[in-house]
């Protein structure tokens, strides 16, 4: 029905997550309509984009040059390191401004299938610095993630380094009424003495 | 937060329609992981979307020629015409395999701010070539759409060319318990005997 250089993008759109083929359609003639500089611009980052970024070679983070703007911030807090799973996630924990320490990227969680490429090795020798005072678990509150946090803190506590992950509990805003059996169970778990 | 040629294609994406910063993030993070030949062939397909497509002359719909493909297929009839807001619409109506004849897509809906992009004088000047038996109205079930398909019958109607309006009513596996006010007026007024 389109013609074809318009189909090949549409499969491009739609390759992508959460785009399904409906919207990649509305997408593409969207950009249609748009000025020819604006896509040019789109469409040569999208092509450079491999060519400038790299990972951090201390962190695995997403970098400009061998390392990322974190750990080439001489300002921050060498002694602790938060481990998280993608570089999206340091993204949303530099939001809070709460951690100045560095970060450790392990590329996922550890699954059935695959876990060659997650930055593990690289973790512990990290950890072998001697540095290092105390590793904050940041993998995502699932079961992979929950996994991954008790793989993690089975090889760091031996080595005498602090080991905490974020507190599990009720997300801020949420409502009592609604909240999951396992997200309520983490918060009676997890209470505070007022 | 991110290296700068990461945050620029972040922000082309989030400036598509239905397509969030968060979204964005996530997609150009998708991206960053996939072969650099398909960002390639991604990248170089976006700027030349302008190059290879145009409009027919004759319909507006989007071609690689100087008429689109259903234009210049010998086979459909070109006494029935049906008017669409935008090229999307030919392709939901086509995929129903029920209508053979020619469109017209307006490139939007009368509003009260701009209609002078609207092809409305080209859809009278195919009105009189004479040729032209049938117009059939697909214009959108809003209240933009219903003004011009009010407007556009006014004129062609004198012409002495039939003027249909695609039915309103229930929507095929809908639920008449959760029908609105005006769905379900327009299903009892354009009610059938059995």
């Amino acid at each position: 029905m389109f013609p074809r250089s318009f189909q090949k993008l549409i499969d491009h759109f739609s390759s992508l997550p959460s785009i399904g083929p409906k919207l990649a359609e509305r997408l593409v003639l969207y950009l249609w309509k748009q000025d020819k500089e604006k896509l040019e611009d789109f469409g040569e980052r999208l092509k450079s984009l491999k060519n400038n970024i790299k990972f951090c070679k201390n962190c695995f983070n997403i970098a400009e040059n061998d390392l990322c703007s974190i750990c080439s911030d001489k300002k921050r807090d060498r002694s602790l390191v938060c481990v998280v799973e993608e570089p999206l996630d340091i993204i949303a924990l530099e939001k809070t401004k709460k951690f100045n320490g560095l970060y450790h990227v392990l590329g996922g969680s550890i699954t059935a299938q695959n876990n060659k490429d997650l930055k593990i090795s690289e973790l512990k020798n990290r950890l072998k610095s001697g540095n290092i005072k105390e590793i904050i678990i940041a993998t995502n509150p699932t079961t992979e993630g929950e996994a991954t946090a008790l793989y993690l803190a089975r090889f760091i506590k031996p080595l005498n380094i602090k080991t905490t992950r974020l507190a599990r509990g009720l997300p801020t805003g949420g409502d009592i009424e609604y909240a999951d059996v396992a997200t309520l169970t983490g918060a009676i778990d997890g209470r505070k003495e007022m």
